[in-house]
């Protein structure tokens, strides 16, 4: 539903020399620099036009492979009722230390939500009775608040972020282990298709009170807050929090193959068991007439993390780069010089491209080459088009992958087949 | 990119014979017993899958008349920086009495936006500072936090709600006037396009410091909360709030030819002039090289409420009725009985529609003939058609719009050319 196109000459955001001086993350920098993001404070940060490009494409990736898991989506509230978290002992700064909470007119403390499995499993109570209800998948994408003490990774820890949460709810072990599985398989698809795969390891990390194991998907890079152990051959790996002799066992690798390395976490998946369900007395009647606990899982990703991991793995000395998938435009058309050959050529080629349906920013801007250039390479979209008054000349543009060293002309009449 | 077709056997959601006790708004009762938000607090609720459906088609609604409008899209914090609205005198709870306020790690005060005229003023003055970098409009569909004293009016007033919210930035009143006027006749075919045109006034009301005037658009309904003066001729209203001699004269209209009714906003806009822009330093260097401050606009819609009044004006004493543009589904297909032959003739049909594009609910439960009709009148998708033994002997089903009092047969052959 977003306009597909874009002059630059419009556009509400600027690129910038230099990044806030407070700012040190290397994504933060980049995308604030590029004209993605805005920074309000630390930790907090508004998306802009560029940026929302990036996060949709993502959240729409996301979306997709959640649809094909069979969850339904739904959207949660932020205000969180003290009484319910104070159910799973929840409630209190001394167990859970990222809280926000606030008042009421009348008084009533209420938080705002940091996680949503609370809730999600009150909720369930209304719509899950007998066997027949289950299994189910719910998932929402939204806010998430976290009053983080430090905020120093740019956007991949905020304390205000969209995370998408998926919820499952099976009638058994078993059930809930299928799923689980499933939802391992789609996670690895997602980061594959997000341009993270080759770097994103399924990692055994702490399984909480109730489960062995959770897992995350941990994707190298320095930026990363986690340190793992990987074992290249099998493409997996095991978080420094719970690695020990007997986790090595059970997971079958040794410690003498294994690389250490520094990553981000980009996606979570926990069986929560019945430690949800039990207290809040989320149960089902089975096929025998007993009530039984509902078996859960959480599974989470938080998509302007995997942006920002995204560009701490891509961008270079000049800028960003986006793989195809997540890029804001599939082209950034520019056009050197106000003459007007080159101005009518570059306009009519850009409405073509827009008739096509082609994701195009267009630099129609009075700037030098130089500046326009720097700008593209600072925007990292995937394939750059120059138009002066010499390509015009031979009916044609210069075309240049935003990663390739080497430009070279292509005729007009080619481009938009091209780039369909 | 939602799923745009269900079987009720495995929707999240489920009908309800009652709604809360609690609940005293028709729009929420109905709501909840049709399985589209579930209550978790007074003023507090999540949607559902169905509930979502519909939001997403009101918000796409909106979204696309925006971009038509040449606003580009951001998505801003809910965290407000407290010392950015001491700037506007807007901090204090004696300006302000819908603030929820929380503190970060170190004691910081903090606010959640109620809204984002501040933090968007500031914002550009990053991008804007030349006559060329305006007119700009910007806009984001976000989560507002509002400390309501009370919510009774179901999820027309609620603490916490997605608004759409738009900003204009011009060089000058000229300018501004000139978008005004174009963002009035959007909202009137926003209205227009949501099944509401018939009964949205154009409505004068306080202009607050600066305007004489702000325009609500208000929506006839016995829910509202507002009480209008309408003039039936030229198709406005004068608020309450504003009504006088000297009003009417302004608008040119005669008391005793207004007509008194109970309404409800379902849109705002607003001439914020420079009174955002002169306090928060957003100005820009004219074709003269003389600094000046930004004219700006504030247009609002809540998406939420807009379901609400929808759901107000189209019930019936069956349940919701939606209007074709926003429905949730545009077919509930509805299988009677367990048949072999049924199942296998509505499966079919079920497919076919799923292949052909149309977006169907189809109630595949074995549950009651009345149960299932109860369901779909109390759901409201705007046709619903019902295959049974006797439908699938004649190769047909049973075609009822929602709101018609007969049915009639369909050959199953011409069904997906119907309904695409």
């Amino acid at each position: 539903m977003e306009t597909k196109h874009m002059r630059m000459s419009q556009l509400a955001s600027k690129t910038r020399k230099e990044a806030p001086k407070d700012e040190a993350a290397k994504n933060a920098q980049l995308l604030i620099r590029a004209g993605f993001i805005y920074k309000d404070a630390a930790g907090v940060y508004a998306i802009l036009p560029l940026g929302l490009r990036v996060l949709n494409k993502i959240m729409n990736i996301i979306r997709k492979e959640m649809n094909g898991l069979g969850a339904q989506e739904v959207l949660m509230s932020s205000l969180q009722r003290r009484e319910l978290w104070e159910q799973t002992n929840r409630w209190d700064d001394g167990q859970v230390d990222v809280w926000f909470k606030t008042k009421l007119k009348n008084g009533t403390e209420v938080g705002l939500g940091w996680s949503h499995e609370e809730q999600m499993t009150e909720m369930m109570r209304d719509f899950v009775s007998s066997y027949r209800d289950l299994p189910r998948a719910i998932y929402q994408f939204q806010n998430k608040l976290r009053n983080e003490t430090r905020a120093k990774s740019g956007i991949m820890r905020t304390r205000e972020f969209i995370m998408k949460d998926l919820y499952s709810f099976s009638r058994s072990e078993a059930e809930h282990e299928e799923f689980y599985k499933k939802a391992q398989a789609v996670y690895s698809r997602i980061f594959e298709r997000l341009g993270l795969g080759e770097w994103t390891y399924l990692t055994f990390a702490s399984g909480g009170a109730f489960a062995q194991f959770s897992h995350e998907f941990q994707t190298l890079t320095d930026a990363g807050e986690d340190m793992i152990y990987i074992d290249h051959k099998r493409k997996i790996a095991i978080n420094e929090e719970v690695m020990s002799e007997e986790v090595l066992e059970l997971v079958g690798v040794k410690r003498s193959e294994l690389e250490e390395a520094k990553a981000a976490e980009v996606g979570n998946i926990f069986s929560l068991g019945t430690s949800k369900s039990e207290p809040l007395g989320l149960q089902f009647t089975d096929e025998n007439g007993v009530a039984r606990p509902v078996v859960m899982g959480s599974y989470g990703i938080g998509p302007a993390r995997v942006m920002g991991v995204i560009v701490e793995r891509y961008a270079d000395e000049k800028g960003l780069v986006w793989p195809e998938n997540v890029a804001p435009y599939g082209v950034h058309l520019v056009r050197l010089g106000g003459d007007e050959a080159v101005v009518r050529a570059a306009d009519k080629l850009y409405e073509e491209l827009v008739a096509a349906g082609v994701e195009v920013l267009y630099d129609d801007r009075d700037e030098s080459a130089g500046a326009k250039f720097a700008d593209a390479d600072l925007i990292g979209v995937p394939v750059r088009l120059t138009m002066s008054k010499k390509t015009v000349e031979q009916d044609s543009a210069e075309w240049k992958a935003r990663t390739a060293a080497e430009a070279h002309l292509v005729k007009l009449a080619e481009v938009v087949a091209k780039l369909k």
